[in-house]
């Protein structure tokens, strides 16, 4: 298990030897910590290498100038110059808030840029300011909508972060599919089936098998089957690249570039890099922040003490999960599978440091 | 099969009897007159008398005086006065609206409301300004978080309206369950079980009793178990809670007061009424509307030309199955059951009207 604190000091290294500033190097470094902490393996540090073979191919830009497109009291298009989506979504999330401090709201687009990590650590900015904080963004296209066999969506996250008072906040942060990708992952290192409802074959029929993507399977959206509700998840992950692609200008459906550096984009894109969409609502634009937050103690109380169903010890409330591991993994440490450390030592390598970590 | 403009003459008429404006009464029979042409039959006039019967036990008020109570430059919150939803979220969509216009988005809290018909009406109001339109509602609980047994949520459906050029827009409009109470009462009256997934029994095991909500189970959130991603439906159906109800000082989780007037609201509010929450983000407060009605145009063909699977004929569009509804019905006329007739003789007994229904 690795200290995660040099962990997230060895990846702002790395974002430096890139060339990134001081500061888009350590926003960048805690976004990919805070996955790891959180127990989303699969945006943490096991994906720096990604980052850098987009930078190496010139896809991405490390000294990228951000800018402001077009704005509105409440609104703004940002053109993130292909910088990291780890550095553009924050910038987004600032400008959403300073919006929502003046008119009440702030909604931010951005086009072209970069995978942003996890979507809550976005919406969660909003939550010091006591504002609800929104994120969404589209992604490599892995899903089927309901009734097709091709891959047209990514799994399209949707984060809202909430404040309460003496309760912690309510986060929401889900992909618009059954299950995220890295799940599938899992299943394939221990060599397990899925669950029917997860992915689907190249024909479309349900499968079991999690190498299914590699062999032409495509992701479902969340609901599984048109019976149990998958064209709600359909919806879902469309409004997401509807949102985050179409309104600011970014690529949609088959053309998102991919995240993975060895599939080139399409040649005939309809718009620039990956979009975002990230939104502030300032919560005394509706009522008191006090009196809101401790309605939200009373509701979250009141969720978390619900009856339970036999065999369940208490119902959890959106983000206790992942504050229950980010509490477990400061004390024990971040697990790192072989291929991510072999990884971070080329890393290392390539960029001339040094990569000693801490285990615990 | 009865003419949708005669239901909708009559809808009004009784509206009118009740003591609504003119107005209001046209607006409201318009909102239930849609549902029955859509095919969300449990949601047009088939509700009628249960309007009539919460304004008999004076939950519902014909002539509110419906205010703004606190505004920013992109948000407000209505104190509905104990109006029909059916009145007070299309003024909500007004005042959205104009605050789009000037700011760029709208966002607006409604309290002290009641039911408010089917949510894509209200998104719907949006369209023609060049708007995506945004509407949610809290509703009596029936759906059970994951892991619990206690009814803590309604359906708290979220309908979300997009403008295209010369497609048809995009319309989604969904309980943010497996399936909407509607699917049950179907299944009830064909006497036939329904699919595990959509609800538990009282213990919070999985039942196929489509009578399972008279025997104290459940709905269960959209994804219906855990594997399948219940915890997301039930993220989703929170959100929509806490923005329609805790935002602008609503019931909230069990509190809602139910639709039905036998059942009497809980002597321990929280709040006034239930809530709503509808938004408008005006297009060009990002890109010019008509690049991206153009690419929406793009977009739509995209999906619905995508590749089937083998046994479906084509891949819908969120709206799709609506619009060739509607189209039927206009042609055809709206189906209603005998009890809904007999509901309606009662109605016109009661307001001295007269009820003699052209049948097509």
């Amino acid at each position: 298990m690795y200290d995660p604190h040099y962990l997230k000091s060895f990846t702002e290294k790395v974002f430096k030897a890139m060339g990134c500033s001081d500061e888009d190097a350590k926003v960048a470094a805690n976004c990919l910590n805070q996955a790891d902490l959180r127990g989303v393996d699969s945006h943490g540090v096991a994906r720096l290498s990604g980052y850098v073979k987009l930078w190496e191919k010139k896809r991405l830009n490390a000294t990228p100038n951000i800018q402001i497109v077009h704005e509105t009291p409440s609104t703004a298009v940002l053109d993130a110059d292909q910088a990291l989506g780890l550095v553009s979504a924050p910038k987004a999330m600032q400008i959403a808030i300073q919006k929502a401090k003046v008119a009440g709201t702030g909604w931010v687009g951005v086009k072209n840029s970069n995978h942003f990590g996890i979507a809550g650590y976005h919406a969660m900015l909003a939550l010091e300011h006591d504002m609800i904080g929104f994120a969404m963004t589209n992604a490599s296209p892995l899903v089927s909508p309901t009734f097709s066999k091709s891959r047209l969506l990514g799994t399209n996250p949707i984060a809202v972060a909430i404040p309460a008072d003496s309760q912690p906040p309510v986060v929401i942060d889900m992909a618009t599919t059954t299950v995220a990708n890295g799940k599938l992952e899992v299943l394939q290192r221990k060599g397990q089936n899925m669950p029917e409802g997860w992915a689907q074959d190249k024909e479309g029929n349900a499968t079991t098998d999690p190498l299914i993507l590699k062999k032409g399977g495509a992701m479902l959206p969340l609901g599984g089957d048109r019976i149990h509700g998958s064209h709600k998840g359909y919806c879902l992950g469309s409004l997401v690249d509807i949102l985050t692609a179409v309104l600011p200008g970014a690529n949609y459906g088959p053309w998102v570039p991919p995240f993975v550096a060895f599939l080139d984009p399409a040649s005939n894109l309809v718009g620039d890099g990956i979009g975002h969409f990230v939104g502030a609502i300032r919560i005394d634009a509706f009522r008191p922040a006090s009196d809101f937050k401790k309605h939200m103690d009373n509701w979250i109380s009141t969720f978390r003490n619900a009856e339970t169903v036999n065999g369940f010890e208490k119902v959890l409330i959106p983000g206790d999960p992942e504050r229950a591991m980010t509490q477990e993994r400061l004390k024990t440490g971040i697990p790192l599978l072989q291929p991510v450390v072999d990884d971070l030592n080329d890393l290392a390598s390539k960029f001339n440091l040094e990569f000693s970590p801490i285990t615990l």
